[in-house]
């Protein structure tokens, strides 16, 4: 029953690919031990020169398709990233019937589902938990703890950077490039940090658990994508003033038959637990029939986390091979030809409450003007508070949060608000949600 | 490659079997998608009389033994409790080859190493998501998302009702007596809550998650356990002037190469996640070498979350019949003889940082004497500070915080404290654990 030796081909040697490759000689008996078989890198791909394997059996290919096509291979570990050879890398090593495990959230939330039903065809896995929030199990916790659940909703904090920039703008009162300076030293940002910031990474970890939760294929479409880049520091503190703290969340939510995707900063109670997750750290929140409200929360990147998640995936298809399990994973919890596309919440029929940071000239117009203008369309107010002007200064600002309502209404009540004689720049508008 | 019919049988229709039963009933269709194979409830097993079953075709017997060792079932579900008889049926099930799902963690804290033992030499599962922390898939988790990790700690609120009764206690400045009755009446505590109350509910759960996590066969010995009984209110409101929350938590964490479990009421830094989880919610954080820190919030019990994790067990055996598995999941993790007992730190030993509270009559004289207490016992002093007594009281408080030092050490100078003239009552004594 127990396999003489798993082989393991590792495409990509930079940080996290020599990561795996640490974990899996440091943890080499503990690896034996679980999976019920030995388990060796015995091929390593990377264009660059290798620096690190001192063993001289370990193979090093600088063309990365030999190790995809390697015939001695059980299992391949792509972590060069990017999609285009990524794709052509793992469509051959599936074609060569080996199992794959990937990091690599852009490759499918693009090729995600041609790239399934490509493994299912061949009857091997394609595993991929560190794809979506590193060290957090969530594609297992979605795909087999909560399978029996039916999902409501999906809330994360699914991309480190903008939670880092956000918590250090919440504490520090700095501005957002100032911040992004910082995270950038600290290597907690790209020094292209747009894919990041502006909320497409974390739009792509919500397509991929939305696709897991919700039984559907990974589509990017319908997406409301809101970055932080225009997060202006002061309304940290109206927010807190409120009893609200603002996190870059990622929500996919089952709204009758329709799916919401939305990726976007929002105001939540500062008292949920998940409104206490700072820096660099993601977590993402489960709404089920079942369980009610699970909360994971742990690093979502960094190279040590990355390689637990991948290896966890490396172990769970050795206990298949050495099983001689005749099952194929369903990838997104059930086969490729039982995934139903839904459809999407349009962005104007969007929900939510609102804060609302208006500046004006005259306050007592003002107050009454923008009170009118929400009443005529219908939108309740929560809040109407005047923050005291600077001394000196001719304007103030006026805080305003909103019952819940659609998005098309109340963008249409700001235009009008706008409009007025006494409100003197655009409005700051930022959503609420409490998750009750 | 697919089976016809997986077939279950429920042993137990209290609140929890009759929650299982209604899950896969309601999540038929899901649950088949997911397993390859449809499951049906087939036997239900119940000493009283069954209300709640319209399916004429679901045999229903008074004797629970007859579902066990029913030949048409393939898995047997346990949720009757206590240890006697569920050891019987889950070893008359199991001597019949059949995959085996409880929910029963007194049951494994007492009688696991046997079980999982035959169940091995039976060649079936025998599993238990639902025995530790209810809907937070904590032993998925640590068996398999975090296998190729080595394990340092684990930290948990896992005991709901000791969480809501401190929640309460810390929010409403009401004693324990009363919130007890309240949660009495909410149905968070059972009429007889010692084991909830006492930690040793708590303790088994930390016991089943120690042995997973460090490879350790299940062992009751060697814990430090306190319970919540004798905390008072007043400590809520000193711990929070430090900046801590109190919370009862179990503790269990490898020191070089021996195991400390800890399961008391400890004092830990309101910046903390999990100082934020309130209420009958559960929490664990793990502590591992490559993912970093993990945070796992949910619900510890209710027949939901309890249905939820055992039908995900379930699921888990079906897959593997459907894959005609040949393997044997190892329910710690590796297989039984693999198991290493490892020593225990002693409860002198363990150390921790302390939150005293000493009642005093002469202010200056017992701050210069309990100072010098701990300096002569070489213990570093955080804070020391005097509560302001209240009008025309003739003792006062002062609250003190130490350096991290053992139990042993510390219990020395508290004696000695206790013996002077100035300290007029019993030190009360919490642990502080700050988790950096």
């Amino acid at each position: 029953m127990r396999s003489a030796l798993i082989k393991v081909g590792l495409c990509g040697f930079g940080t996290v690919g020599k990561g795996v490759f640490e974990l899996m000689t440091a943890s080499e008996s503990l690896i034996a031990d679980r999976a019920g078989s030995k388990l060796e890198v015995v091929h390593v791909g990377c264009r660059r020169p290798v620096h690190g394997i001192s063993d001289k059996k370990i193979r090093v290919s600088t063309n990365i398709f030999d190790v995809a096509i390697d015939p001695t291979l059980d299992i391949v570990i792509e972590v060069i990233g990017g999609t285009t050879t990524a794709k052509e890398l793992i469509t051959a090593a599936l074609n060569e019937k080996k199992h794959v495990v990937t990091a690599n959230k852009a490759l499918l939330a693009v090729h995600g589902n041609t790239l399934f039903a490509l493994a299912e065809k061949q009857g091997v896995n394609l595993k991929y938990e560190a794809a979506v929030a590193g060290g957090i199990p969530i594609i297992k916790t979605l795909r087999e703890a909560l399978a029996a659940n039916s999902i409501r909703a999906i809330v994360g904090i699914i991309n480190g950077t903008s939670n880092f920039i956000l918590s250090k703008m919440a504490s520090s009162e700095r501005v957002f490039a100032e911040t992004l300076a910082e995270a950038q030293v600290l290597g907690y940002a790209e020094s292209d940090p747009s894919f990041d910031i502006d909320g497409s990474d974390a739009a792509q970890k919500l397509a991929i658990m939305a696709s897991l939760a919700f039984g559907m294929p990974i589509e990017m479409n319908g997406f409301f994508q809101e970055g932080i880049e225009s997060i202006e520091s002061e309304d940290f503190q109206h927010a807190a003033d409120l009893g609200y703290r603002i996190k870059h969340l990622g929500i996919a939510r089952l709204i009758d038959d329709r799916i919401e995707t939305r990726v976007h900063p929002t105001l939540i109670p500062a008292s949920l637990v998940i409104a206490q997750v700072d820096g660099v750290l993601n977590a993402v929140m489960v709404e089920t029939s079942g369980v009610g409200e699970l909360l994971l929360v742990g690093p979502g990147a960094g190279s040590s986390p990355t390689a637990s998640a991948i290896c966890a995936d490396v172990l769970d298809i050795a206990r298949g091979i050495v099983a001689r399990s005749k099952l194929i994973e369903a990838a997104l919890g059930v086969p490729t030809a039982k995934l139903v596309s839904r459809d999407r919440v349009a962005v104007a029929d969007m929900q939510s409450a609102w804060y609302l940071r208006v500046l004006v000239s005259d306050v007592p117009l003002a107050v009454a003007s923008a009170a009118d203008v929400l009443k005529n369309m219908g939108i309740t107010i929560g809040v109407l508070k005047q923050k005291a002007p600077e001394p000196g200064a001719v304007v103030a600002s006026l805080i305003i949060t909103t019952g819940v309502v659609s998005t098309k209404r109340l963008t249409t009540a700001v235009a009008e608000m706008e409009a007025l004689d006494s409100v003197v720049a655009d409005v700051v508008l930022l959503r609420i949600e409490a998750f009750e």
